[in-house]
């Protein structure tokens, strides 16, 4: 028997599109000599839908994506997962399903019972969790069918969780088990993901063929990674990440084993890799070619641009230099050095008359009032303001250069560096900025095919905002360095003002720091949308209610 | 047997604030001579704390406050919400628990069965549901205790749940039942409670006691409207909405019925109720103390502004009028005679010099292309730049004054008339905002204590953003009044397309309406927390992909 996984770039809410894309996967696995294709969770509709759900309509489009796929199953076996409504009166509206459609019928279909209610996800919102498991019967064989976090909890160990849904279909003594899921990428997800399929292979002694999405939605990134696990717990397969994939396995090979082919797993290149997938995809998904943003000579916007540049083509990226009487000299060298030597169309706008206008028209008020974080706020608003007014006139979307430890601590302005459609960097703390920028400078990313495109003198200098004379990031922040622990074990790994003092955080800094993180919720209620490409990044993943007097 | 039932206005994460105000409040009700008083539900940490629940030091605090209860409860019972931990290994780490607390011990404890999943709420992400019930015994009665959602499946008509936590206790022959909760504000939501309590009153013939929080945490707004019903069915007491309310209640009276003492519920009233209580809690529970916002003469900032006088007082309300060329004489009138009628401190900032300038600059640029939306923003962006300059200077909050049928068609500027701590008409449909600016006008809010405050003018003209010659919104937009219908059901009532056509709107209109929506999700995503006075506001309650194409 052969199993085909198709590791595919769904667009939520695009139904045309994706089932096209699915039915063009179904000729090609059949030309392929396929028995079974696999496409991911909800694919027919794109993962996450949120609420869309709740419009009949929705779910109707859906139904009619199972029903055109259901037609091109004559001579193979498709599975889909599609929402499904649920028959009883009792329980929430729809379960999340996975379809085994076969010769123009439903030959199967199995709900998932582990509804993840956690971090980015809501699906308890929508779903009624499964109460029956049973596999399905192809041509022979028995089939496990299961989507994603129902092969996440083996043997009811994980503890958020009460049943074990593959325990309950042992009973029927299945062949394989077919996995769809919907499971996005963090830097150290892929690892995991292959942690858990092992153990369920370990468990069952049967092959596991997984499917997933690839591709972004907005601030979630979906990595691909299908894997295919033979039972003796070795990767027989694992699909590139980041781009579309097909690829048709032949049972009796996986089932002998002996095989392993994991790619490699490296931090900082897949953090890149998300980061491009996640720029293009934002683009691609919302109809948009180029991008606009501002290029200070700091290490942040000089990053962005280069992704931007990879995501979209030089081409795509207009940048803008927006020095003030405070820039230094050398950011503006630096940051047009960026430019040119990526090939960006750059143009160069001094915010000096601006900013006098405001000042002259706010005098009276201000009157005897020191230079305070006012003016610098009016410096980086009017900035937003000329590149929203680019973005408005040419149709470019702005780009947004906060990283994560500047939108944890509110080191930034709002409706002023935090513009912008998208925030590239908006999970990636200072550090990371900096591993990612020697990691770009290794490529051929230059003009002409040369490395090391961010001026030296970008990664080397102290981090400056340069919105007032000498001014230093370390003047109102700790250094980076020791920033970023904290913060990571803050954010990521919920670590409570106790709990970072017994690692030995001096209680000074720990309560300084959650101070700044808790106080500005308001900032990033209104910050863009950031790609997700850790475990806990901000936007749905981490909701804290801004009123909340907690530790700030 | 006396119970008092204690409505407050409790604040997420403000353990010791909220401690002090139990605590007083327990002194007064034995002092009324009460054998039990009864809190909201999640009390000690406020509703809803979100992914505060996450940290373990939260946990920790919210069990402080009990145990301080605790040990105030030596001669009355003291029933109060907070998160408990959960013992068994197997599912979510907390319930979201009733306590009953008396003479320094536990009595009772039960945990809340159905966890709402929907609109703003996201109990499953944090709690296990109760699988087990059963009544409190207390001075020779037994006491029925629930936590809110627990009464809304009444004998299992609810969809939503497969359980009714009250027919599995009626086996102890319960004499009443408390029911603590934390129910959000809609216009329409009294009324629906009521029915719901007198649902469970009738199926199970013995009194409720409910007690709701009262007061906003940011965009989320309580009423109170504490409950007491009698067997027959009757509203024996229902407390006043937006204030905070302690009384007892004489169970033999109570028992006796035949009294009814429903609260008014005028829609327009209840809004305007709930709008001023919903900016009042932002500054005091974030601490500030003034407000700043742009009157353009037109009716939304019109009434934001009345809204604010009211709810801080007209010295706390500063206001900017930033007229451009294309303002119309009569609005910097109408916006100068509203601020003097109210007492409010006004400036007026001509937006031209900035205008100029950024004219000036981007001229290049922008060389032979003519002027449109680019050139609307920029206006709004500059005054948007000037509120928060001033908002920076001063310490003064900046309130939005987007309406919701432009926040849901995108008619706003993001960065510019989208700018603001808080959204106070977010919610508000622009018919509605009319509706709430001839209530207004029926108070006595003049410095004179006169009527009539907002010029009659800002309310008979047609609506126009004034960021071109002679604009009116009815240049883009259909009219409001079939706009707002459109958007009711589409928001509101989750009608698709199809649904919509067949009430008898025209296909083009609703098409061109719903892909507004659907588009524009990228601005309400960078937008201000919205008061939420329907039952569908913009914000956590309403999840929408970005980067969806469904009817975009």
């Amino acid at each position: 028997m052969k199993i085909a996984l198709a590791q595919l770039d769904y667009h939520i809410g695009n139904f045309e599109g994706n089932l096209q894309k699915m039915l063009a996967m179904v000729g090609r696995a059949k030309s392929l000599g396929a028995d079974i294709i696999c496409f991911g969770e909800l694919a027919t509709c794109g993962y996450p839908p949120r609420d869309f759900l709740e419009f009949d309509d929705f779910i109707r489009r859906c139904n009619a994506s199972v029903d055109a796929l259901k037609a091109a199953s004559a001579d193979i076996g498709i599975v889909v997962g599609s929402p499904s409504r649920n028959p009883e009166l009792e329980g929430k509206d729809l379960h999340n399903s996975a379809y085994f459609l076969y010769q123009g019928e439903i030959r199967g279909i199995q709900h998932k019972a582990l509804l993840p209610t956690y971090d980015i996800f809501d699906e308890y919102r929508y779903f009624e969790p499964a109460r029956a498991f049973q596999t399905v019967e192809f041509k022979g064989k028995k089939v496990a069918l299961s989507v994603c976090e129902d092969i996440w909890n083996v043997g009811n160990e994980n503890p958020l969780y009460t049943i074990c849904p593959l325990d309950e279909m042992m009973p029927d003594n299945p062949d394989f088990i077919l996995n769809i899921s919907a499971s996005p990428f963090d830097y150290a997800h892929a690892a995991l993901r292959i942690h858990t399929a092992r153990a369920n292979v370990k468990r069952y002694k049967i092959p596991l063929f997984y499917a997933n999405h690839v591709g972004a939605q907005t601030d979630i990134i979906f990595d691909g990674g299908c894997l295919v696990l033979s039972p003796d717990g070795m990767v027989f397969d694992e699909m590139p990440y980041f781009e579309e994939c097909l690829r048709v396995y032949d049972l009796e090979e996986v089932l002998q084993g002996g095989r392993s082919a994991e790619q490699p797993k490296e931090k900082v290149k897949l953090i890149h890799d998300a980061l491009v997938v996640g720029i293009r995809d934002y683009f691609r998904k919302l109809g948009f070619q180029k991008a606009i943003l501002g290029l200070s000579g700091g290490i942040d916007s000089a990053v962005t641009a280069v992704l931007a540049a990879e995501a979209l083509g030089p081409g795509q990226v207009r940048v803008v230099l927006m020095p003030s009487q405070y820039s230094s000299g050398h950011s503006v060298e630096d940051a047009r050095q960026l430019a040119e030597s990526l090939g960006l169309q750059y143009d160069i706008l001094p915010i000096q008359p601006m900013y006098t206008a405001f000042e002259t028209s706010l005098q009276e008020i201000f009157a005897g009032m020191p230079f305070n974080v006012t003016e610098e706020n009016i410096q980086a608003r009017i900035r937003g303001t000329l590149l929203m007014a680019m973005s408005n006139k040419f149709g470019h979307i702005l780009l947004n250069t906060t990283n994560k430890s500047e939108m944890a601590v509110g080191y930034g302005t709002l409706y002023g560096d935090m513009c912008g459609g998208i925030a590239v960097l908006g999970d990636v703390y200072k550090t990371e900025v900096y591993a990612l920028a020697r990691y770009l400078n290794t490529l051929p990313l230059g003009k002409s095919g040369s490395m090391g495109v961010i001026p030296i003198h970008t990664i080397q200098k102290p981090p400056s905002a340069e919105l007032r004379p000498g001014q230093k990031d370390t003047d109102s922040l700790p250094e980076y360095e020791l920033l970023d622990q904290v913060l990571y074990q803050y954010i990521e790994c919920r670590q409570g003002p106790r709990e970072l003092v017994r690692m030995g955080f001096g209680e000074d800094l720990v309560v300084r720091i959650l101070r700044l993180v808790n106080m500005n919720e308001f900032k990033r209620e209104q910050a863009a949308p950031v790609l997700r490409v850790s475990a806990k990044g901000f936007g749905m993943g981490r909701r804290i209610p801004i009123v909340g007097k907690y530790l700030s």
